[in-house]
């Protein structure tokens, strides 16, 4: 086998495009000189459309985790009600961080592989006006759901004052976000998913009413302080060392998402979703999510007649090929697949022909070409 | 369209697989101190089994054409009787650099798409005992044949004396070349075809027998003087500036065809021709070349239904998919795929979907699938 191949469609970290590569191998700048101020102006505005806000999308050396983090220690202390909206295991991960802080928390769980319904938090914030923020995951990368974040920002407004603080980490980029017009309080993101980048910065953007909160906030925070970074950023520099090989290669990735335009780059992804969904479909392997709540960026696929992970044994081993597995309980159960970022529909086609190979490789019955057909034809169809 | 994804399948140059793009990157050392002998120390010695031959091979700072050249300007003088077997424009090359050194050609012409017969070869020199040199081509790029070139080397020698001389640019590496075992005097390969490199080296061996001609030939040459590469190589060391980067890139792609092993380097290339023929075959594309002189590395279709350049052209502003077009009479009329170098079955299933995606945009009725399915099946059938 050539050694040197690697298919990473695993949903984050992504694969890199050659272009944001190179210049990420741009010789280093002095972080407190005149060139990274320029570089922080340039990039900064651009952030915005992709957050669908006004604010400043603050950018953090961490990964998505301590966006997560930010998120909460900037908004709470210990003792403040919370409702964590649990649909897999990033939901959980919100719901690790507050207790870690001793918040207290009310979980809505949902089961894996189902959407949080808007309904349901409306109707349990109307019985508990206590609850002071609500956070949320608009794509469960555990099992592949897009919540219906805009729905349930509408719930949460009409049932409370509480903030909404939502994961976008594995989405943002990939699908809209219409932060301000939505009502989103604090957005999250990082950078190895749908932005195209290296793990390692954190993107975090607060709304006025967060920032209300944020400024009186007694709760002690030093790394993870978002008014040191915004007001650093009003001065065009950071409160620490940046990031800066992660920053030149993020200006490249916004010159790509800008030449290819956010709506068509949403519009990938949502083809690359209906191809992998059509694809699975036609070769009978049962989807973890239902269509009108799956994600764009990833999907999983509970298959009933074989070992998940045998399969993506031997498409690794066979072909380089990298599927993710399943989480906590669906560990061995489930497989998932990443489509976004730098990925486009040929990809997919690979992909597809290459998963039904390796079914065929292990036994499972499936007629070749069948998937392949569905993610051609669901292409031909949806292209324009 | 994500602009930064190339697909690229012409039969040269290939893509450079990521490990040898970062080898390239190495900081630049000093051409004539010790890590340059050291390098070349560890270089050489590794190209012999790729050649089949325990003469050194000289690497030149140059294209494939400064390696053909180099044949020629070493081996003959004008006047010289020399015979070349063309089967397409590379075949061509070597006639015209020979028209420029005045030397008296034979032509052996045979219909672009076929190969040398070995019998004619031997005929031909039976009534020409007067030609001191056969050119040949091993695979003919521009009709994707791969010649019979250890018949051709029979025949040469039970006729004649003549030296065979012969162009393995877009073929070694990817196929068997038994340089001394053959009797193949001299055989010239570039970097950037199954070397995974880019353009810029050319590889030039030459037999015993060649030597002595080479020794004792009075044709004036500087740059391209053989005896200089061979003199400086014995002291570790080049008779001009080497070209260091694609040095270091050679190194590490010598490390993955010997981690992969050269017999299974061939085998993938086998496979992967047979996976797009089979697959051109179950789609009704015609191919150029016959099953048993098709070229391992590259394959050529001469649609009778449809514009070769309109599908090409599809394919690459759809899909950022690039095929080669045909050259000379055969510009327009064929298309060619290129399977070699930085290349797995993988991305043959890739361009085979895409290919019948793009056939179906220009109106091609042709089924979905069905290249898909033939090229799945002889993958399974055959990778053992």
């Amino acid at each position: 086998m050539l050694t040197d191949h690697q298919i990473l469609r695993i949903p984050g970290p992504t694969p890199i495009p050659p272009s944001v590569q190179r210049a990420m191998n741009l010789p280093m700048i002095g972080h407190r000189g005149e060139e990274t101020s320029e570089l922080l102006k340039r990039i900064h505005p651009r952030l915005k459309p992709i957050f669908g806000t006004e604010q400043e999308v603050l950018i953090l050396a961490g990964s998505g985790t301590a966006g997560l983090e930010t998120a909460v220690v900037n908004t709470t202390q210990a003792g403040d009600e919370v409702l964590v909206l649990v649909t897999g295991s990033f939901g959980d991960r919100f719901a690790k961080i507050c207790e870690t802080y001793q918040l207290k928390i009310h979980r809505l769980d949902v089961p894996w592989g189902d959407a949080v319904d808007p309904e349901q938090v409306n109707a349990y914030l109307q019985n508990h006006p206590s609850i002071k923020v609500v956070f949320a995951t608009y794509c469960e990368t555990s099992t592949g759901v897009l919540n219906p974040i805009q729905e349930i920002a509408s719930a949460i407004q009409s049932a409370s004052d509480a903030l909404f603080i939502v994961d976008g980490v594995s989405c943002i980029g990939g699908v809209k976000a219409k932060m301000d017009e939505w009502g989103i309080d604090i957005l999250v993101t990082g950078s190895q998913k749908a932005f195209m980048l290296p793990t390692g910065l954190a993107f975090v953007a607060a709304s006025e009413r967060a920032w209300k909160v944020i400024e009186e906030n007694p709760q002690p925070r030093f790394y993870l302080d978002l008014r040191k970074y915004r007001d650093n950023l009003a001065k065009y520099t950071t409160p620490f060392t940046p990031a800066l090989s992660l920053l030149f290669g993020l200006e490249q990735a916004l010159n790509l998402l800008e030449t290819e335009g956010l709506e068509n780059v949403y519009k990938r992804h949502q083809l690359m979703m209906e191809m992998t969904r059509e694809a699975c479909q036609a070769l009978d392997l049962p989807l973890l999510t239902a269509d009108d709540t799956a994600s764009p960026t990833v999907t999983a696929i509970y298959p009933e007649d074989f070992e998940a992970d045998q399969l993506r044994k031997v498409l690794k081993t066979e072909f380089g090929l990298s599927f993710a597995g399943g989480q906590n309980h669906l560990k061995g159960k489930i497989f998932r697949i990443g489509h976004m970022g730098y990925c486009t529909p040929a990809d997919v086609l690979q992909f597809i022909s290459l998963l039904e190979l390796g079914l065929q490789q292990i036994g499972v019955k499936r007629d070749f070409g069948k998937g392949t057909i569905a993610a051609q034809t669901i292409y031909l169809e949806r292209r324009k």
